[in-house]
């Protein structure tokens, strides 16, 4: 929060694209999503105004553009010819709502992204008051609890998606996740494209990898995670939940952008163990740099809702995003959404998409920290040396990366490392 | 479905922009939403392939494109030079995952939106087997339903939605509610915006407006709908639900995108009153060609999950959208998604947003249906002749329209139709 914001109003800011005089164009957002209309109506006094319009906070110019980015906007009479974009920021009393996540939705989103003087209007970032933390539980586990759960410290938590997505049975399944406790891995996950199916029922499958999980943390004293995908209708998610813990499991996977807001909140109430939230679904919102919600905002909802990890892509990732932007994800995910003493919400972020040694160095320096489970397929199942020594090298990658020592150099002394180096580059 | 789609699988189909060559763009499509992934990986057997991968069921491109509509997209090796854009439709078999709204939602959408090959992917439209009516109820009331819970037949439904959107205490919201009915109004809704904050709480709001409804169904014998919004966590929405029910309601709206499809569910599994699914937010899903999902997928969804209504905007309505997309919207709503004997799952389009007597030719015309509930503010508060005049005009301009006589010779015999076409333009 600001220093100018009170902490019983919501704060959202958005980037705008408007043909009118941006203090107009603010001024519409602010009605449509509180007192107002197209027209003025009799009941809205000035004192109703008062007490319930948004308000508009900031605005700032972010300069013209020649061409309107999405179609269908409009232009107002008497148009100077000029088409602008700024950060604006709205404010909303919170007793308009109330600390719920659903309607702050329909407030701070609503038909905003419809409106005909935008050519353009994304939800940047969103300040909510404490006093969501009455309604809402935030994350259980979070960093610090994930860590305990895993007992590991001091290095990010390595991980890795069973492959092939869908289409092994449980035992297949199982046998993957043993070869793979067995070379040192701490994180596995379902993909999320893997659910109940008849080839392979969540229960069967669940029994399956936990029993060779609990087998390998009775012999070696090391509790693997494993994230199974419980998503699906509300029923059968609470018994996959139970399921996993009368089993022993540490993690349960939840397609956030399938489930909604609700589930979730009930999911969190429900769960003992740590609530892997999966952005699938999330470019739908986020690939527009003109429509749709930053992740900065999205991961927030899910932060309150009591998710304790989610995903932020990779460096040099397969798909489309830019590290600028995998980075702004991950901090924003380590960053408190609460002052003390409340609740800050932190959650971990998940590295995924084409992750190898060679990312460690980049990613630890941008980040700052090594809290982050960073997930490799190729970078661990690829390895020359086998998958033990795929582990091995991604911990000999963020051992360099703490200690500032060159990939290269540290490689010199860890065989691991190097053949990693051979294979994907430096 | 077509004639070439089998019965027991899930086809979905994209608009893609790509610079890859288009077989090569769905194969990778197809591949991350089903057995794939950037590498062929051990276990990703040719058995496994052919039981489980999905399939590239038609592929018709749609003409080149000069440059990317989105950023973050790459080309491939040998580039011709060429970007390109086609209509892709791909298909899974239903045990990939089970007739699971949720599951469903990561297998059509997940990453796709994200991948690197794509400066453009849209998901255009869902063809559901049957066996989803296992798992799901479908609308319980409808067209046929909505029109028995308000008797009203052969003309749309007409209505308004309360305003201010909030700020007016329980009784003046009453106060306003007892105005349209005795105008002969059918239809009343909440805001999206209004919830159930500290001056205007819930259960006094809807007490207070079903009290004037029941009272002038008592003297009348016409018993008005009221769209009370019940949005929130699950818990609050089935109490409300239940105080609608309890208070002889017969609605209860909700904004589809703040909860989700599995509290949808379980709503639609208690509900006995009609569920009016509000699409706010909708915008940022569909505001960009290039992005998102169209409303003939997304409607789908939620027709499965149990609505009864929801809105498609009205023709030349203040928002960004085209009259074509409008009437797109609401012909799919009332087109059955699943044959005989199976339920169809139809559901009432809503059309809103600067409505008024004029649009009722060209809506009906283009819809050739009074199957519609049609919301007007402006078009009834603001008549000259009162909120009485109001009603008439637009039932008037829809006997008009069904008859086929223009407007303007309808209105030399109705006075009310005549001074609504002096105020809104004919």
């Amino acid at each position: 929060m600001n220093d100018h914001q009170v902490p019983n109003r919501i704060y959202a800011t958005y980037w705008i694209e408007s043909a009118y005089p941006l203090a107009d164009a603010a001024a519409i957002m602010a009605g449509e999503q509180s007192t107002g209309t197209f027209l003025r109506v009799p009941g809205e006094t000035d004192e109703l105004r008062k007490k319930f319009a948004a308000r508009v906070e900031a605005l700032e110019e972010q300069g013209p553009v020649t061409s309107p980015s999405l179609p269908g906007s409009g232009t107002p009479k008497n148009w100077d010819g000029k088409r602008r974009t700024a950060h604006v920021t709205l404010s909303w009393p919170l007793y308009n709502i109330g600390p719920s996540l659903p309607n702050l939705l329909a407030t701070v989103a609503g038909n905003l992204s419809e409106l005909k003087p935008f050519s353009g209007l994304k939800l940047l970032d969103l300040t909510l008051p404490p006093e969501f933390l009455t309604q809402y539980q935030g994350p259980q586990f979070g960093v610090a609890g994930t860590r305990t759960l895993t007992s590991v410290y001091g290095r990010p938590i390595i991980g890795t998606i069973i492959k092939p997505s869908i289409g092994q049975t449980p035992e297949a399944t199982a046998q993957q996740v043993k070869t793979l406790a067995e070379a040192g891995i701490d994180f596995v996950k379902d993909d999320e494209l893997q659910s109940d199916g008849p080839h392979c029922p969540f229960n069967a499958r669940v029994s399956a990898v936990l029993d060779v999980l609990n087998t390998h943390a009775a012999r070696t004293g090391k509790r693997v995670m494993y994230a199974a995908n419980i998503t699906g209708d509300l029923d059968q998610m609470l018994e996959r939940l139970a399921h996993i813990e009368a089993n022993g499991g540490t993690c349960a996977m939840v397609s956030m952008n399938s489930i909604g807001l609700p589930a979730m909140k009930i999911i969190r109430r429900h769960a003992h163990v740590a609530i892997h939230g999966h952005r699938n679904g999330w470019g739908m919102m986020s690939r527009s740099p003109a429509i749709g919600m930053s992740f900065i905002a999205f991961q927030k909802l899910w932060r309150v809702a009591g998710i304790d990890h989610t995903h932020v892509n990779g460096l040099r990732n397969k798909f489309c995003e830019s590290d600028e932007s995998v980075i702004d994800s991950a901090r924003t995910c380590l960053t408190p959404m609460f002052s003390a003493p409340n609740k800050g919400c932190e959650v971990m972020p998940v590295f995924s998409s084409g992750q190898s040694a060679r990312q460690a160095p980049d990613t630890y320096h941008a980040l700052g920290t090594t809290d982050l489970i960073y997930a490799c397929g190729g970078g661990i199942m690829g390895h020359p040396q086998g998958v033990a020594a795929g582990v091995q090298s991604l911990q000999q990658a963020w051992e360099a990366a703490v200690q500032s020592i060159p990939l290269t150099a540290y490689a010199e002394t860890h065989t691991e490392l190097k053949a990693a180096l051979e294979l994907f580059g430096a």
